[in-house]
């Protein structure tokens, strides 16, 4: 921590902080600058409170020195993590594509959507039967009976699965039901219970998709919370972000994905079909995706778009999912891995 | 719902959006102009999924032209309403101040606050027991004792309480301890479960405040979903929101004021504390939030700022509440209202 | 200057980084923490580019100590500036509100919009003759024919006139008509070129609008061109900034006023019109800019809005000017001010 | 153009309208739904200005229906156009990387760096002779002396040149020293009296960058701009959007490829080095750009980056330039593009 005096700070006011540092167990570090006095705070810990130090007279600002997060952090783990999914593995050279429609909507349509998905080449599937939508008048998915045909569908087709869990309460028959990865959505990124009750009570992998507009350092941050808890299986999910932009859904921070790389050890994916919300966009963003270095993709597939029940105008159907396949093997080559 | 068609979509495109729309009850007007085809479907309804007709070929954009919100509009009721807390109302010509410590730390410190807040002139109190820290190594709230201990410091000076709930199975505790506004956080304004269950299991007042880049639509419709369960008691709070400034730590959006009081019927407060982040702003920030509307304020006030456990830097002491009253009560007069 | 190293730096990166402070003429200061080495640079200038110390080996990032800004900052000028245009102040105890057209259209409409403002109280006026509009097909301004009419009708009433200068070669034009206020407007805030010349050129005063998107410190030193250039009658002027909310044109960025008053010693004003983008939410945005302390607004008024060949649903009428005139007196009052 | 009038609108409001369109030479076409009055305007023109409508009492908002732009529009040319620079295709089956300094320096570095572009494959060369900078106090560049090391140098290795245009007085100087490429910067994308002089006075192809904060529309319209004046030689080009993100300089936005490769037949490159800010990120956002289908890139390369006299932490060296250029040539064959 350095805290950054005023320039019309006082004497008074400098011997103050430094007697607060000492009270906090650091060593007060002083420079008399020129223009303002400077004071480095040595034995740093994670625990104290910046504002705390801001609050004292005389202070302009303070500045973290150590990373906030220790857990999730590549300077505490310097090898890329792998994270095994029924002997399926995301993170590594292997380049995972999850696919699958955005909701479990009825058995036939399930079946058809596991057969594209492993038609396709994928190894994973994704289906939400907890639906998050703006309007409490839209459809909210079809719960536990949503979850049954899902692992029924999927499980004729070898996939593991990857869906939404939005209530904590839903927790225990997520377990029950044998959910393969837990995903938490958008909303819930900073949903402090819920991601506590993920850290301690399960080392079911978890998808932690980025909320609409948090920082690379809250959302490491809210990884920091489950691994706080004890579960380490965390990938990281970019799904686009909040802009001044209205041509498109949301923004696809693709620059997440070199920082991701150089700030965590954990595997990082990327949604391209919620991030631009249209179909046609889907191909360009997997691709600048891939290219970027993600490891995997989350993409919605639906056996016939124009009838899905949710998102109908951005998942792709079976064929075009398979096109896209071949072009990311391509890329996945170029860059040394495989899909 | 206005489909407008691309420049190259073709006459058996047009019919096949005719037929999806009357296929979900609506009368299809079609204008045929010089550069585009565009079709009105009469008898809308909220609860159509503008997506579908959007993933029809040779769709351009679907444009609503219905409020997504119902119960919360203005349009379905006309005059403000007044939320009553114990007798106090919230909304109409009375502005409320809800002063109050960030979190609850000890007895004395609560009796401090409530003296405090009592003295300035506030009739409802503000404070947290649960504690969204964006680290899990910060401290995370007193918990249910905290709520008791602010419980008892409040009733000593007659003042309801104000707290945040974060987690849905804390609900019962809430009502168990009788906290008389319940607070919806940022992080949770779209934490679907928390809406539906303060919604349907209780009739008691619920703050809630925007998310951190939630839109106006957005936060009206969270609020629905409190109001479709019951519970039609909901105040609005906006507190800042997320931009590209640096220089403070939210932008407080003062124009969402005007424009709540316009779409909806129900009370709308300023957060100006957690808006600037620094207690050096909440004065200019409550006269603007007052000056422009506002039915009140949730500011923050420590009986010792700079030994407080959260938000040292934020927190008004109690002289300085005092003497904002002051300044607001002014502003007030000028608008016809009183404090 | 404070160079954070990372981590895992070395003692060569850290000597290297010494010498290339020495070498700028600094002196080095390192502190070696439990987690990092921090080094502090003493004798720190302005002129110096952080990013060639960022870019050496070992560094993880360089924090500024010293404001960038200097002419226009308060620590080199502590007291508030007043900008007298002909007799009248900006800044300082009064506040001005500048009434006038989007555009200047016809002389009669000028004529009749000038004695509007004049009515209402205001001592100075707007409105543009060259007219930066998104689109080519749009009016472009009556140009300098439309300078000469605004001159007129207000030289008969009396008001100082305040007009856009866009491109750089019309300066000259600008001082012949005697343009009382220059505007910078959004568009140009870095437009450095036209910064520079309005800043040797002249000593008319300039107000410089915030571009869309500026941070505070860039706004700072955008002015910090002008005034570098020999002109210090600088008015800055907020009129709502670019976010992802899109219930209302732009977002005025309230907070700007107290944040600028705490950075710089010059006068700041609002536009609360083209902030909303709205008539109706004109009167709560300017009650709000007053209550937050800004030393005025440049404000739309057209003798008949719907008729206006620009902006035509922003402008408020002749007796909307004058009632927003008697609720701002009474704000003003309440702050110890007046209009 | 469609006009939605307000749930309470009355039926002489709804006349008023009608008269009004009639009056602009459009045909109203009026639905009464269940809800709300549309009207739609048949012969609508792109000059109309909206708000003058949404003016209107009773008016709720008014959508428009046409493109606003024209000569861009992919709906006015279908093809993909390529702009010819001395022989050399932008757009087009072939993919340029157009490397080069940040600043033009000294003509011994200009000549390093016109050699390791040429050695690295590149087939045009960047350069910033004159430097829009945040502060008045940093280097502002060579000025003419600066284009004329640049004309030598790359001339010297057969390297078309293409450089940045702040001042509209400079383009005569431009032109005589025969710069091949002419870039609008940032700052200057609603620069219009800019845009106005290099669309009329010149066929010199022109670069234009996306403003900080410029939506994909207004972006097109500030092309159109300099189609309107005659010159159609326009290539887009996006270098990161401002978002809230604090971790990387701006955000580069991936999905204004797919975007703009709808909505307009002109090239679009990618400036990966000015989107992240960090050289280490140039590679994969460079990689991300070529995958989403940009037709070139905007890469800054100097001889010597630390050394280097702006933007020192974001330029390659020459050898990381040769590595990436593998890399993209891999990419570009997978899409069956070459480099």
């Amino acid at each position: 921590m350095i805290i950054i005096m005023k320039a019309s700070s006082t004497e008074p006011q400098i011997d103050a902080v430094e007697v607060h540092l000492r009270s906090l167990g650091l060593q007060p570090h002083t420079s008399r600058g020129t223009q303002r006095t400077v004071i480095g705070a040595i034995g740093d810990k994670r625990e104290i409170d910046l504002e705390r130090v801001e609050a004292l007279d005389g202070v302009e600002r303070v500045v973290r020195v150590m990373k906030p997060y220790k857990f999730v952090s590549r300077e505490s783990h310097e090898r890329d993590s792998v994270i095994d999914v029924k002997g399926i593995p995301i993170g590594g050279k292997t380049i995972q594509i999850i696919g699958g429609p955005c909701s479990v909507e009825t058995p036939e349509q399930m079946e058809a959507a596991a057969a594209g998905v492993a038609a396709a080449g994928c190894r994973l599937m994704r289906g939400g039967a907890f639906k998050p939508r703006t309007s409490p008048y839209a459809f909210q998915g079809k719960g536990v009976e949503g979850l049954k045909m899902f692992r029924e569908a999927a499980g004729r087709h070898g996939l593991p699965i990857v869906t939404e869990l939005m209530d904590v309460r839903m927790l225990d028959t997520f377990l029950e039901q044998k959910v393969d990865v837990i995903q938490i959505g958008t909303r819930n990124m900073q949903n402090f219970d819920l991601l506590k009750e993920v850290g301690r009570s399960t080392h079911t992998p978890v998808i932690l998709k980025r909320g609409l507009s948090a920082t690379i350092s809250e959302w490491l941050m809210a990884a920091e919370y489950i691994a706080a808890g004890g579960n380490h299986n965390i990938i990281f999910c970019e799904r686009g972000v909040r802009t001044y932009e209205d041509a498109y859904r949301n923004m696809l921070d693709v620059t997440a994905v070199p920082m991701l790389k150089r700030e965590t050890h954990l595997p990082v994916l990327i949604d391209p079909s919620h991030a631009g919300g249209k179909a046609w966009m889907v191909p360009a963003l997997s691709r600048a995706a891939i290219a970027a270095g993600a490891d995997g993709l989350l993409v919605e597939m639906h056996p016939n778009p124009p009838e899905a029940w949710s998102d109908a105008d951005q998942a792709l159907n079976p064929q075009e999912l398979t096109s896209l396949m071949v072009e990311l093997r391509g890329i996945a080559q170029v860059l040394g891995r495989n899909i």
